[in-house]
């Protein structure tokens, strides 16, 4: 066994495509109490009080919902050029970006399914404006008390055509850990599998798109410090009118304390605490079956069906697989 | 209006019947950490740390499931002799009864469901043995960490054939607020109604019985203090292989934060935390319609089936009510 | 024993003096969530999103602060009959006040160490405005989710020259119940008492006033649900430059879960939960003698001299009291 | 720059010596609702509920209190290669030992003040028996509900004589990264630095000894999912007689949510949540000078002389060093 090097440090930014760009910054920034960073045309660039980056989520008017491009940052300069030349012979991009917010050059590609996603070292860390700044020396920004007050991004979870693959890709090119699966029929089929580039138990999962859709996004997920955060989250949600798909609750696999609802652009998103963080450096893969699996949820009720139909954009109907898809949930 | 004077001043004890006493005890005193005070016959009573009481839950074992005496204590002894003269006037009751663990003696009667209840006044006050004594003076129990550790009993929900009559029953004749009501058809059908002798939300609910059947418990209530405490609940009955029938989650009416479980003997218990205390001595009740009701839940997944069609005892299919009962939740 | 009727419902509303009115509102507003719920002259009106009654918070610019009327809520309109011919009886006041936002004709008078009171009966509901209504129908407001987000006003505490003579005028004469004593000296010596007219653990403290003043206030209350509720509180006002005094910690007696800060105007405040409820009609008074009491706090850091010695208004030199008073803390 | 790898995974076990063996173990298992996993000699071994190893704190009976051995696990057989190859060439340590309990062979050494310390990479992952057991198959052990129910080892702080020596030591010869320090006069005199291997904000803390001692422990650190967990701890710890040093409440530097207890045999252990992960490669180390760091905490009372002054195992009269150290705390 080659002694693997952790290339990638962390998820970047997410950009989030809305039809519905402003509605979707009041979701964002009153609700869940993110700040705006900066706003370039079509784009409102915002983020968590915890987040050391400039900005780590990216609002882009778009005709359609889904996940534009999903950004990782390398723990180095040297690492951003291997896992370039990595992807590179993978035959998956090879175009250089320059002039984001908030950061050097970006190599982008895409992953096996089609997800946009792009490679940097170079951040810009936040620096907040006076009335910004937090009393505590080691936080970026003031705890604003607005709303649920999310304090970081998490992850993601994509949906695709080919769980291993899309897997395989993080694991063998991006060099992600894989933490948990699920997998039905023996093992056969692959669900859904978790990933990470750090000890936090995934930073993106890759699950098995039930509409056989490409390139869709199940949702984004958001960092609260406590249990109650969420409860608190649901509250919030619940007296400004918007749809909560499922919990609070927790998730077996995974361990997540978590609340779904939709963003008005129709995004899923969720307000996650909980889980617990991986240090073994021989972590052995923790597999669900279909009867440990059951139905996704540690306790409460079950994940509603949307869990498994819902992803965006919506895919028309001529796009649906015929393939019947088990019951599973991708955290 | 007459003035009104609250006789009743509080919820006494609970006796729950139960076809498997070792496994309820079990479940009371391991996994929801009440203490064992008493035992006597085929009776275990047990306190949460909190009561002042030296029991308030009597676990008898019985053939089947469902609710015993369910007691009362009155504000001074001049109250439960006005409250005795009312049930007599109401031909519900009229069998003094002494010797209980813990407590005076009682009258003993039935609601108009057939409940039986009692009303009392004396009452011995908990004197914990030495090793179960605080370090707070104004504990009446040693906070000892063992599983939920419950504080203290809060209220329990009755299944009835006419809430109508059992409700005004408890306001005329216990003399109990009515806080909130589910009322279908336009006020025609009272499926539930929520009732209370003190500031606490409710003490009883009087749910319709959607199976027919009489006397029929649907759960009892213990009350931990903060919502986080209940999430907690949810975990230790999940490792302990406890079915949870729905929660920890929101209710819309009460605003209780709830977690079902049927203990051992299959009566369903409530972790319980929340809802709101009622100082305003015009209150004005709180009713939902068909629309307001809703899944009777404020957030989260719909209340299962069983919430509406299970309750102790099961009762035999040809007792079966043939009329359907719209969807709500007792409390 | 003659049987005593509760008369007084529940602490109504509190008013505080303020010599910066726009900073002070400022901080109950913004920090602690509160909502102005009517502005008139000096004064304007606040209330937490629970609270039943139109504005349960008055601010008033004055010279200096200090508390102004505390006003008490009957429970019928007979109770205030009886409760006003018993302070009349006292010679503690006779002067009806009409006018008063939000109710009808109060009684005024003063408890015996001189705080201006009210005795009222007539409430005005809360009806929020559109922007302001809730999604739950039996809460009065909308959870805004901005800063502490404060529930409601649970109580009050009063310094005064004699213990014993104003908490005898609470119970003798408003027909409070006793809950908890500090004594010290084997009993001679009344340091602190908690009273209440409802199964709230205390809605108003007599405490002694260490420098001898009149009609100071040691600090109000204002009601959060959770334990978390609070840390987050401290958190919100750290943000925000405000004083801290005390807390987040437990006190032994009342059990409450404080957090004490100065709001701008110089009055003490504090962000409360947990405690216990009282339901024993014949409860026993809890008393604290000085190796009982000790420090206050059941864990945590000791309270800091300024809580012994700090009220509103202060008093000048020449009014301070030779004798030196015990450690104590009026919570 | 030299891309640097990081060779050292996570903190493995930390040993603790104990006049008390019997009775410390009764603090761990009891109230803090640790496992014992094996027991050899004069030595217990305990673990937390997620903790994936067999065993992550060893009790051992000694004249005095103190830190034994604190071993750290790398992340392959390379790593250890390499760290044993640093250690040795900085004249540290040159002995294998092998026979641990739930280990491979370790390599011994002494941090520059001569705390004793082990690499390893060998582990041996817990295998629950069948009654500790979790429902959850990604958890290692059932959450048992027994006391706090700590879930793993978080980190530890080690008093020493030089803090520049031993933090250098702690970058270059294990690899660690350095997260915070407290820098005095104009950043001559560090006074503690914090740092870690992985984005666990620090997993050991140097901080100067007051008493001038060598090889001595300041504290111990378990973890808790939320901060009520923490508050909950406070009042497990009040009920058991166990002193409370400071808290429940929280740092400035690192934000952790502390408790601050002593164990039997006189080591001081924390309960703790909270802080931040560090995902940032290039992390700019946060400094804290007199101003800045003021008390230590963010909010609540300053810790208490004791906290600055003892330390594991205590240190003869003859031992304590002439100068004069200013306030700081060692989290």
């Amino acid at each position: 066994m080659t002694e693997r090097i952790q290339d990638v440090a962390h998820l970047g930014r997410i950009e989030l495509l809305t039809p519905k760009l402003e509605r979707s910054r009041w979701y964002f920034e009153n609700l869940l109490g993110m700040e705006v960073a900066h706003i370039a045309g079509e784009s409102v660039y915002l983020r968590g009080y915890g987040d050391y980056a400039a900005s780590t989520l990216k609002l882009t008017e778009s005709d359609r919902p889904g996940v534009g491009f999903v950004s990782w940052r390398t723990a180095s300069p040297e690492a951003l050029e291997r896992r370039v030349k990595a992807i590179q012979q993978a035959g998956l991009g090879d175009r250089w970006h320059d002039g984001e917010f908030g950061r050097g050059r970006a190599f982008r590609f895409r992953d096996p399914d089609g997800h946009p996603m792009e490679l940097y070292y170079e951040e810009q860390k936040y620096r907040a404006p006076a009335h910004l700044r937090s009393t505590l020396k080691n936080l970026p920004q003031k705890y604003t008390a607005r709303g649920v007050n999310v304090r970081r991004i998490d992850h993601l979870a994509l949906l695709c055509g080919d769980v291993a693959q899309n897997r395989s890709f993080a694991q063998a090119t991006l060099g992600f850990d894989l933490r948990e699966q699920v997998l039905f029929n023996n093992g056969a089929l692959e669900l859904g599998s978790w990933l990470s580039p750090s000890p936090v138990h995934h930073q993106v999962a890759y699950v098995l798109d039930a509409k056989g859709g490409n390139g869709r996004l199940h949702h984004i997920s958001l960092w609260v410090d406590n249990r109650e955060d969420v409860l608190r989250a649901a509250d919030i949600l619940a007296e400004n009118g918007v749809f909560i798909e499922a919990g609070p609750s927790k998730h077996n696999n995974s361990q997540g304390f978590y609340l779904y609802s939709y963003e008005p652009g129709g995004n899923r998103v969720e307000v996650y605490s909980g889980s617990y963080l991986v240090f073994a450096p021989d972590w052995e893969v923790v597999t669900w079956n279909e009867e440990e699996r059951g139905t996704g949820v540690y306790w409460g009720s079950p994940l509603p069906d949307s869990f498994i139909n819902y992803g965006t954009p919506e895919v028309a109907a001529g796009k649906v697989a015929a393939k019947k898809v088990p019951v599973f949930d991708p955290i």
